[in-house]
C-alpha cells in the first residue's frame, strides 16, 4: 500500500521533526534529529526502501546547519537504519519492526514510535441491542447492486455532462461562507424552485421556508424520530414496508408496530395502539405499489388527530407514474400541521448526492432546523446550488419525463421476459407507477428456493418476507426494473421465468403429465 | 417568489395535463384540457399574468389536435379564466382564490386543486422530552458566525482554486457506480490516503479498510451511540465538553455524567458510576484546551476495559499545534479495540465540506459498514476522491502547515489585544493548541454582562458556562481566534479588552483610587 506520493509522507515527518527539533530540552540538534529519525524508521512510519530528501533540502526545510544534519545521517547510516547508494541517495533499511520496544521510556515523542503495523487484538464485540437490531435492517457485507435491486435509478441515462457543468459553475460562483457552517435550512435558491415544484407537481402546500434540505431522506427520519419521540414511545409503520424507515425508528428507540396495508393502502383499525408516529408512503406503496385512497387518507389524518400523532409522509418515487394522473400528496389534505412530508432525491437523480427534503408544519420549522444544524450540521451548499439551477432551468422535469419513459419501457421489458410464467399463474403487482414491481409467490418454499437460485447465478433477488415486521410475511419477490439495461432485465427476467416455470414444474408434477 | 422559469412550471403543468389526458374515463379531450386548465388557474398554481404558450406549441405538447386546443382555450376566455391581449398573447386572469372550493367533490384530479396558499393552520407543538434537551444544546434561531465563533476555520485562506480544479477533475472521472448506493465504507484511495496520515502524524494504529469515511464527525457520534447503546445507558462526557457530541448522546436516549477534567484531561475516579460510552477529546480538551497526560490515557482505557465501555476519541484539531511535539493518539495506546477514533475535514478544510471519518476497532468494521450504509447511506464519493488526491498529492500537509502559521499569528493577534485585561488580571488558557483561547471570569455575573454587552455590539460571545452539563458551570469565554482576519480580531478583542477593563473597574471602584 503506497498510496501516498512519498513526498507527502517525508512532509509530514519533517513538519513533525521540525516540530520536535523546536523543543530544547531534548539535547543537541543533531541528536534530536537523530532519535526523531531512528524513532520513525524503527515504528516503520519511513517505510523501507524509501528514499530521504538530500541533506541540502532537509537542512533547509527543518532550518538546521547543513552539519548537523550530515552528522544524524551518518550516524544512522552507520548504526544500518539508513543505507546509502552509490549515485543514487541514502535509503530507508529494511530493519525488523520492533513491536512496542520503544513505548517503555514512556515520552510522547516515543509513544509516537509504536508500530504502525501491531494493530489492537480483536475482541468479541458486545452490539447494544438496538445495534443488533439494526443490523437485521443492513445489507449484508457482500451485498451490492444488480439487475433487480430495488430503488435504483438508470444511473447510465443521467445527464452527467449537463450536471458537470451546473456543478462547474456553482462550485466557481460558491460565496466563501458557503463553506462554513450554515443553519438556514438549505440554499434558498433550491428551497424555491423545490417548493414550486412540489406545489406544481405533487399539491403540497408550502412556502420555501418550511422546506428543510437533508442529506438523504434517511437523516429526514432520523431527525424526525429524535426531536418527536422519546425511547419507547410506538410508531406504526407500513406491513410489508419500508427497511429504511424502519432501521431509523429502531434506531431511535421506538417500539414498532405493524399495520397492515391492503389494496386501498395503509388500514387504521379501531383497536390499535396509540402511537407517537405513523409512517406511509400513500403515493405508491412500499414495496406493494398500492396507492392509498382519498377515504383511508382522511380516515389516517383522523386517527393522527384523534392519538396527537406525527405523519411521516414518504413520498419516494411518485415522479414515476404511467398513464395516470399525479397522485396529490396526504400533507396537501392536512389540516392539522401533522403531516412531515420526506423527499429524496435519490430516485429523481441519483443516490450518491445525498440530498432529501422534509416540508415541516410550521410549528415545527424553527426547532427542525435548529436542531438538524447541530445533529447533522448543514453542507453541500455548492450542490444544493448547482440543483437549484437545475429544477428552475427546468432540466429536471425533463429528465423525470426522460425517466418515465425508459422505465416504463423497462417495466415492459421484464413483463415481457415474465409473461410465460404469468400466463401459468405467477401474479404480478399492478405497476402503475414507480421502479420495482412486486411477484406475489404461493410460498415461503418457492421464495427461497429462488433467491437461492439467483445467488448462484449471481443475480440478487429480494424476498418479499424481509419487507414485514412479523414473519412469516407473504412471500414474493421485489424486482426492481429502473437500474438496468433493457437487455440485462430481459435476460436475467427470461432466467427468473424459467425457474419459477421449472420451481413450479417440479412442484406439480401432475401438471407435466 | 418567481424563482422559476415559467417555462419549468409550464413544463410541469403541461406534463400533468398531457397525463390526465390519457385518462378515456374524464370526457372529450377538449373537456378535459378545459377542466385541467381550470383547476390549476383556480388553485394559483398557474399564477396571475403568466403567458400561456401559443395553441399552437401546446398542441404540440400535448399531442392533441390544434383545434381542440383553441376550443378549451376559448371557453377559458370566455369564463373569464384566461385574458387575450392583443399582439401579446393569453394571459393567466387574475382571480380571487377559491379556497378549498374545488376540494368537495373529492376526486383526485380535484384534490389536487387546493389553493397552495392555504397553509395547515398552526398548532401547538409537542415535541418529545429528548427533543426539548436537544434544542437546548442547538444555536439560537439567529445565530450565526462572528468573529470569535470558535471550530470556524479560516475559510478565506482554503485554496479555492485548487480545490475546485480537483473537483472538477474528479467530477469529470467518476465511474457512474459512484452514482449509485454504494456500501464500501468510503472510496478507497481516500481511506488508503487518511490511513497513511493518521499513522504518520497521528500515530493511530490502523488498516485502510477500518477507516469509515462519514458525513461530518456528528454523523460518527450518531452511528457509533446506535449501534453501542441502548436507551437508558450510561456515556461519561467532558465537563466542560462538546455541545455537539452531547447532543448525539441525548438524541440517542442515553444518561449522560459528566466526569470532571482538571489540568491533566479526564479525572477517572474510583466512584464513577460505570459507563457503556466514553466521550474523551484527549489530544485538546473541547474546551479547556487541556493535553491528557499518559497516566490519565492509561488510567482511562483502564477503566474502559474493566468497564466493558466504549471510548468514542474525538480528535477534532490536533493538526494545529504550536511549537509543541505533536501527541500520539490515545487509539494508538489502546490494545483492548475499545477506542473509536473519530476524526473531521471541517477544521482542516472547511465544515461545509461533510466529510469526517472514523477508525474502528477490528471487531467493528463490519458491523459499522453495514449499518451506516443503512442507516446514513453513503454518498459523496467524487468529493471523497478528489480529498484523496489533495492528500495524497502532498496539498493536505502543505495546507495545515499554512494553517498553523496563520492561527499562531491570529491567537498573537487576540493575545496582545487582550494584553491590558492580562496585565490586570484576566487568564488566558495556555493555546498551545487548536483554534480558540478560553478567557477564564471571576464570576457568572461578568460572563453574563460581556455575552450581553457582545449581542449589543453584534459580537457574538461563547460563554464557557453552557458547556457544562452540570449548572452553573465555571464561567468563562471560548474565544476562536482561527475564522476571522487578524484586523478583526484585533478590533474585536480590544473591544472585549476595553468592556472586561470596564467591568471590573466597576466592581472594584477601590482599585481605580
Amino acid at each position: 500500500m503506497e498510496p501516498l506520493s512519498s513526498q507527502a509522507a517525508l512532509d509530514w515527518v519533517i513538519d513533525a521533526l521540525a516540530m520536535e527539533l523546536t523543543d530544547p530540552a531534548s539535547g543537541p540538534l543533531s541528536r534530536r534529529l537523530y532519535l526523531g529519525l531512528r524513532e520513525r524508521i524503527q515504528a516503520g512510519r519511513l517505510a523501507p526502501g524509501s528514499r530521504l530528501p538530500s541533506s541540502r533540502r532537509l537542512a533547509r526545510e527543518l532550518c538546521l546547519g547543513r552539519n548537523t544534519v550530515l552528522a544524524a545521517l551518518e550516524q544512522l547510516v552507520a548504526e544500518g537504519f539508513l543505507e546509502t547508494r552509490p549515485g543514487a541517495g541514502t535509503f530507508v533499511a529494511d530493519l525488523p519492526r520492533l513491536a512496542g520496544a520503544s513505548l517503555e521510556s514512556g515520552t510522547p515523542s516515543e509513544q509516537a514510535s509504536m508500530p504502525a503495523s501491531a494493530a489492537p487484538k480483536t475482541r468479541e464485540v458486545s452490539l447494544s441491542s438496538r445495534g443488533t437490531r439494526l443490523l437485521g435492517y443492513s445489507p449484508g457485507p457482500n451485498a451490492r447492486p444488480g439487475v433487480f435491486t430495488p430503488g435504483l435509478p438508470a444511473l447510465d441515462r443521467f445527464p452527467q455532462a449537463l450536471w458537470q457543468r451546473l456543478m462547474r459553475r456553482h462550485l466557481h460562483r460558491a460565496p466563501t461562507e458557503w463553506l462554513g457552517y450554515q443553519a438556514q435550512g438549505g440554499v434558498p435558491a433550491l428551497r424555491e424552485a423545490l417548493c414550486d415544484y412540489l406545489r406544481l407537481s405533487r399539491s403540497v402546500r408550502c412556502r420555501p421556508e418550511q422546506i428543510l434540505i437533508v442529506q438523504g431522506a434517511q437523516q429526514g427520519f432520523e431527525l424526525i424520530a429524535r426531536l418527536l419521540t422519546d425511547p419507547g414511545d410506538r410508531a406504526w409503520v407500513e406491513e410489508p414496508g419500508y427497511g429504511g424507515a424502519k432501521a431509523c425508528f429502531e434506531a431511535a428507540g421506538l417500539e414498532l408496530h405493524a399495520v397492515p396495508v391492503d389494496d386501498e393502502g395503509l388500514r387504521v383499525v379501531a383497536d390499535l395502539p396509540a402511537p407517537r408516529l405513523i409512517q406511509v408512503t400513500p403515493s405508491h406503496q412500499y414495496p406493494s405499489g398500492v396507492t392509498m385512497t382519498l377515504g383511508r387518507r382522511l380516515a389516517l389524518l383522523e386517527a393522527a388527530e384523534r392519538h396527537g400523532a406525527w405523519i411521516v409522509e414518504d413520498d419516494y418515487d411518485s415522479e414515476f407514474r404511467y398513464g395516470q394522473r399525479p397522485i396529490a400528496a396526504l400533507q396537501g389534505l392536512d389540516d392539522g400541521g401533522r403531516v412531515l412530508y420526506v423527499g429524496t432525491f435519490s430516485k429523481v437523480l441519483y443516490p450518491g448526492l445525498r440530498l432529501g427534503y422534509v416540508v415541516l408544519p410550521e410549528a415545527l420549522v424553527d426547532p427542525c432546523r435548529r436542531a438538524n444544524a447541530r445533529l447533522h450540521r448543514e453542507g453541500q451548499y455548492v450542490v444544493q446550488s448547482a440543483l437549484a439551477e437545475f429544477i428552475a432551468a427546468g432540466h429536471f422535469s425533463r429528465h423525470v419525463r426522460r425517466m418515465r419513459d425508459c422505465y416504463r419501457e423497462r417495466q415492459a421489458r421484464l413483463r415481457d421476459a415474465l409473461a410465460p410464467a404469468v400466463s401459468a399463474g405467477l401474479k404480478l403487482s399492478e405497476g402503475q407507477a414507480g421502479m420495482h414491481l412486486v411477484a406475489w409467490l404461493d410460498d415461503h418454499t418457492t421464495e427461497a428456493a429462488l433467491v437461492a437460485r439467483g445467488i448462484e447465478h449471481d443475480i440478487g433477488l429480494s424476498p418479499l418476507s424481509t419487507y414485514y415486521l412479523t414473519p412469516p410475511g407473504r412471500p414474493g419477490l421485489v424486482l426492481g426494473y429502473a437500474g438496468a439495461s433493457e437487455e440485462e432485465i430481459a435476460r436475467a427476467g427470461g432466467w427468473l421465468c424459467q425457474e419459477w416455470l421449472a420451481l413450479r414444474a417440479a412442484s406439480e408434477p401432475d401438471a407435466r403429465v
